[in-house]
């Protein structure tokens, strides 16, 4: 009887769910299937015709966007109707600053254009000349394209036409994406093929790819693109490679997005241009300031640089005595006259001075930058990762965005899942970025959140965000569908970081399977439950940096033998027979200090700390009693369990949806669902022997073994993992 | 008027050509693309159903294929008919081994079944019960596949169904690919992605790529895949590699393509395993059969190994004072028991004993493996480049195809461009392949092709054919449109190695774009002039190694300064003042000696030699006189020149192809000829200003200088060019 209720149901819904033709994960989220057949007609209706000028190339993109949307859709793409025809029911009307005649609610639409700024959008169902249309309406070329899309993901999550009405704005100037990809075509950290860059070709054989890689980026407002890896290499600035460079830049520029490159510190001196990389030597700024002027001549509206200096061995201004400012400073005066910006990263830690000397990788950055604050030029951002080690399944928000009132900020996420199980375990980061972005640093003691911070609400510095993208030659992009996902969530973040993850996750569930609850329910609750599951079978109660040897994948928490302290595991979590945990107190490194004094009173205190951040900030006995009243020993032994059980529950709920996705897809997400559950049960069963072995506890009661003694797990090796770490 | 003739002719014909809607390549040559209207109808009248056994994965392949492709070209899929069902006009029966009862010309049938062999196939018009089928019979499941998609081929090419009747087997047992796939997924000379294989996801998580790879691996007959670098690593032997291995083989098992794994010489001493890797070793061979038996545990139809031993520093039995056949026959011992076979390649030189040794390194590897004819085991065969240097333009074929009669000898082919321009210029190596197959080595004195020689024509050994894949991740699979001809020629070849490459270029420009004249002839005009265009913008009239140095890309004649003199340029054409070409008559190396005794005169005499391979054997003054009169000087320049016209005139060919390609391969493939003309001209520039540097000699008259000074072309470097060289 179930059964057949269900296919009434389906037959009720439609039954393009059910054996569906495989997909790909091409057209990401952007597949424009065809939709139901009331549907189809309400929106045949709605879109007849599409009246845009022809006069840029982004506006003929956001045409193009609609038209193949709408083709895909109905079935049938619209007319393209001419510029002075008369207008008639259903038609899409595309109106940059100056709004058409006759349209009916003129003075409401100008007000709403008037708070959208110059990225934003108004779209809504109205009348011109008496027939209905759909305005899409901005005051840039760029706000229609970003309306359009907006418009096309209310249509696709089965919004009626006439549902719809939307004006928004971007809350930050600056959404990038930094491609840690090398000249060789390689990716750090990449885990979907190699780079989309074809440098080789370029510039004189372009792939067509870019320029969906454009759309999908415009389609969530992402408006620059670092090309290449921060571990930069010189020749990125040779003339061949502005030229490649300039190639992709004339794909993505219809789409708003403008091209930056990482470049590195000592190239003029590489290049034996320079007899030194001094930043305060007027031949080393004389030389960028006519490398700068070398790449404005075939890229106009080139972004600027992004800069990782004195950081894991790259040259910086601190080889030749000077701070990160006078390094950043000399790189903007050469960009200034262009407009340009550089991104200075904040991603530095030092070896101790002195092998004695008392250390906390955590707090370097801060020590570093902190006294740097409002001596950078206007067109310098700090670039700050979301936490204080390095992209862990969970860090407190780096204590700097808190403490830089008179510098703006760059957030930086990695969307690639370096330390997070690569493009094999399905982890939904959304939770990850709302998590820091609502962060509140309590500076100046008043409510004042990351992203209040990045939007320049303390001394008006306005910031931006980036996320190091997991973008490959992978046909699916990201190396798998679920990955796609946080590119999405990413994006959407970095148009409004007051977003909730979980409405992301719906949206791009809706756009990425079905509009259907079915669907749609199930699957956002294996994304929202999957981000805690591999905090808790990786890294539980603010454990950290755990992960096997380069390349960050498997558990190793018994390192200790790399050439630097703070590349060990053991440096971390400090596991012995006594207690667990790196105090961050007073009484240790004192990085809470770093923290405003509220926040650092909550994270001063175990008793106060959330337990998520215990470890992060104590190092606490093994039987010291948790809120939930277990030891720490047993609480962390049950995270661990819960962790293997959650990715349990997830591969028992995807299951269910076999007979709404298509095989293709299916059946992958289940297979690396399959390898995750392994995998989780791996990392469970290798840090409970091993924190075991430091300990000497028993297990607590009921508790299953390990599988293999701790020696199986330490011999694991991965010599061709992926990513080049 | 003209245009009007067209359109009309264009509506007869089918307007499928115009507009046609963008394809990237993926499906290769199985495009199985709607027929035009009168074709369609009357296929749909001859495909009406399938009837096929259900019970072997091959045969479900291939009637799996059959849907396939009959569903693109009519629009539906026929029906599955049941076994027992009554035959209905219109089916498509397979059969194996047992034809149906009924059936009209069963004694015909029979007796063509008796002469195709295990993996041959039977496919022809006729009536089964009185009603017209189409009957694919084999003796095996394989045949039925390989039927099946011979069938589908003459559909596509626009045969009618009444007009097919194929009987035919493969001329050779082992045709295979050679992936050079490294285990981190590089490809060495690799123009096409990244590997296809997803070694880090493997074996848990299957890209249903594979299955395509098999599919159009079975459309051509390749039943072998070496899936490794014969630069091998010892890892590729470890349990998690074999594994991966094994899930591979799962997939490809169906579509009658078994798997090899190119080894390691000293594995089993890298990993401490033995204390030598001395073949004659007991501890050493009884490690490799342990090997193997834990291979066929989980691969019971392993191919073998494919070795590269003492050659380019791979270590090898030599190390250890024995032979190859030493080492050969070791292998092979440990192989036998599970029918897998070794194929020990031929491809070694080696630097002179003492600096003043005259060396020839086209004689070495005649030296080192005449000897050892006949002292192979009976599952060795030993595998010989086409020619005796390494995979240039042009090679006169391989002195040992006439040398080793009582060795069953493999072809090595490179389909993969690696001194050819990469993926960048179009060239069509069927004439290559087809130049080499039809050498008549002479051997005892009478007609022995190549091709015949490797079918055992000699004392009966039957050998094989290996191409060096140029197939990558790439969603084209071989980085251009054209790269796909070549794998396609390849197969056909592997095939039948006297099918004709131009009706080979017919077949596969038919099925790639449509079978019209007005696509097929100019495509093929232009594939057809290809191969000689770049013999004569690179090096021409037998010239050869005159590559960039470690990427082979672009000219570099003049480089003298690389650790071993038979790397160096300079060594293979010797040009100063006085003359250029490699002496390799008896006043030379004597490695004309080398081929029979008629084939050796007719190289020994400059006047008796083809001028295409004057220089590979002759060192000649420049102004020695052609057949045509002119100098050598003057013939060189002008051989250049007309390579340069031939890209211009392949250019322009294609131009003209503008209304009949979709408009997303049609640029790829104007962009990547222009790219080869200009670069056609730098090879020719360069080239022409370095030998008239060397020789001192005024330009011919009425010759264009080259554009640059000889200093800027020495300049070039490419950092990062692919393949990794």
């Amino acid at each position: 009887m179930a059964a057949f209720v269900l296919n009434v149901v389906l037959g009720l819904v439609g039954t393009h769910l059910a054996h569906a033709a495989d997909e790909d994960g091409y057209d990401l989220w952007l597949r424009y299937r065809a939709l139901p057949a009331a549907q189809k007609t309400a929106l045949a209706a709605a879109a007849t015709g599409i009246a845009a000028p022809d006069d840029t190339p982004t506006v003929r993109a956001a045409a193009a966007e609609l038209k193949r949307g709408l083709a895909g859709m109905l079935g049938r793409a619209p007319d393209a109707i001419p510029a002075n025809a008369k207008v008639r029911a259903g038609t899409i009307v595309l109106a940059r600053a100056t709004l058409p005649a006759g349209l009916a609610d003129a003075d409401a639409v100008r007000r709403d254009l008037a708070s959208v700024g110059s990225e934003g959008y108004v779209v809504r169902r109205t009348r011109q000349d008496g027939v209905p249309v759909t305005l899409i309406a901005a005051n840039s070329d760029i706000g229609l394209l970003y309306g359009s899309f907006a418009w096309l993901r209310q249509l696709q999550l089965g919004t009626a036409p006439d549902g719809i009405a939307l004006a928004d704005k971007p809350a930050l100037p600056l959404r990038v994406l930094n491609h840690w990809d090398n000249l060789d075509r390689t990716v750090e950290r990449g885990y979907a093929g190699e780079s989309i860059w074809n440098w080789w070709e370029l510039p004189n054989i372009i792939d067509p790819r870019y320029t969906d890689y454009a759309r999908a980026n415009a389609s969530l407002g992402i408006n620059g693109s670092v090309l290449n890896n921060v571990n930069a290499k010189a020749e990125v600035l040779s003339p061949a490679f502005i030229a490649k460079a300039a190639a992709i830049a004339n794909v993505l520029r219809p789409y708003g997005i403008r091209v930056y490159l990482s470049v590195r510190w000592s190239t003029p001196l590489e290049l034996k241009e320079t007899k030194t990389a001094d930043p305060l030597d007027p031949a080393v700024a004389a030389w960028w300031a006519r490398k700068a002027d070398e790449i404005y001549r075939t890229i106009p509206d080139f972004g600027g640089f992004l800069v990782k200096a004195n950081s894991e061995g790259q040259p910086g201004p601190q080889d030749y005595g000077r701070n990160h400012a006078d390094g950043a400073n000399m790189l903007a005066r050469a960009l200034a006259p262009h407009k340009g910006i550089v991104m200075w990263r904040a991603f530095v830690y030092s070896p101790p001075a002195h092998p004695n000397q008392v250390s906390d990788r955590a707090a370097q950055a801060y020590d570093q930058f902190k006294p740097l604050d409002g001596k950078f030029d206007k067109n310098v951002l700090v670039q700050v990762k979301n936490g204080a080690i390095d992209f862990q399944p969970r860090e407190p928000a780096h204590p700097l965005f808190g403490a830089m009132p008179d510098t703006p900020l760059v957030m930086e996420f990695q969307v690639t899942k370096e330390y997070l199980g690569f493009a094999t375990h399905l982890v939904y980061l959304g939770s990850l970025f709302q998590e820091t972005l609502r962060f509140d640093t309590r500076a100046g003691n008043q409510p004042m959140t990351v992203a209040r911070v990045l939007e320049g609400a303390q001394d008006g510095r306005v910031g931006g965000i980036a996320g190091v993208a997991n973008i490959g030659s992978s046909r699916n992009w990201t190396g798998s569908t679920f990955d796609q996902a946080n590119w999405y969530a990413y994006g959407r973040l970095a148009w409004n970081p007051d977003l909730d993850s979980r409405a992301i996750a719906r949206e791009w569930a809706g756009q990425t399977f079905a509009p259907d609850a079915r669907v749609v329910d199930p699957v956002v609750a294996m994304m929202m439950r999957s981000r805690e599951a591999v905090v808790d079978y990786m890294t539980p109660l603010g454990l950290h940096h755990m992960m096997g040897t380069g390349h960050h994948y498997g558990p190793a928490p018994w390192v200790d033998d790399l050439a630097r302290a703070d590349w060990n595991p053991v440096y971390y979590h400090r596991a012995d027979k006594n207690g667990i945990g790196f105090d961050r107190t007073a009484k240790g490194s004192n990085a809470v200090a770093q923290y405003a004094p509220e926040v650092a009173r909550r994270f001063a205190d175990p008793a106060t700390t959330p337990p998520e951040f215990l470890l992060w900030f104590h190092h606490l006995p093994w039987d010291y009693r948790m809120p939930d009243g277990r030891t720490l020993w047993t609480d962390l032994v049950a995270h661990y369990d819960h962790g293997v059980a959650e990715v349990a529950a997830m591969q028992a709920e995807w299951q269910r949806l076999r007979p709404f996705v298509d095989a293709r897809r299916f059946d992958d997400v289940a297979q690396r669902l399959a390898q995750q559950q392994r995998e989780a049960a791996w990392w469970r069963d290798a840090c409970i022997a091993y924190f075991q072995h430091q300990s000497g506890l028993p297990l607590p009661a009921g508790v299953r073994a390990p599988a293999q003694p701790l020696d199986y797990y330490r011999k694991q090796a991965f010599p061709f993992a992926p990513g080049h770490g």
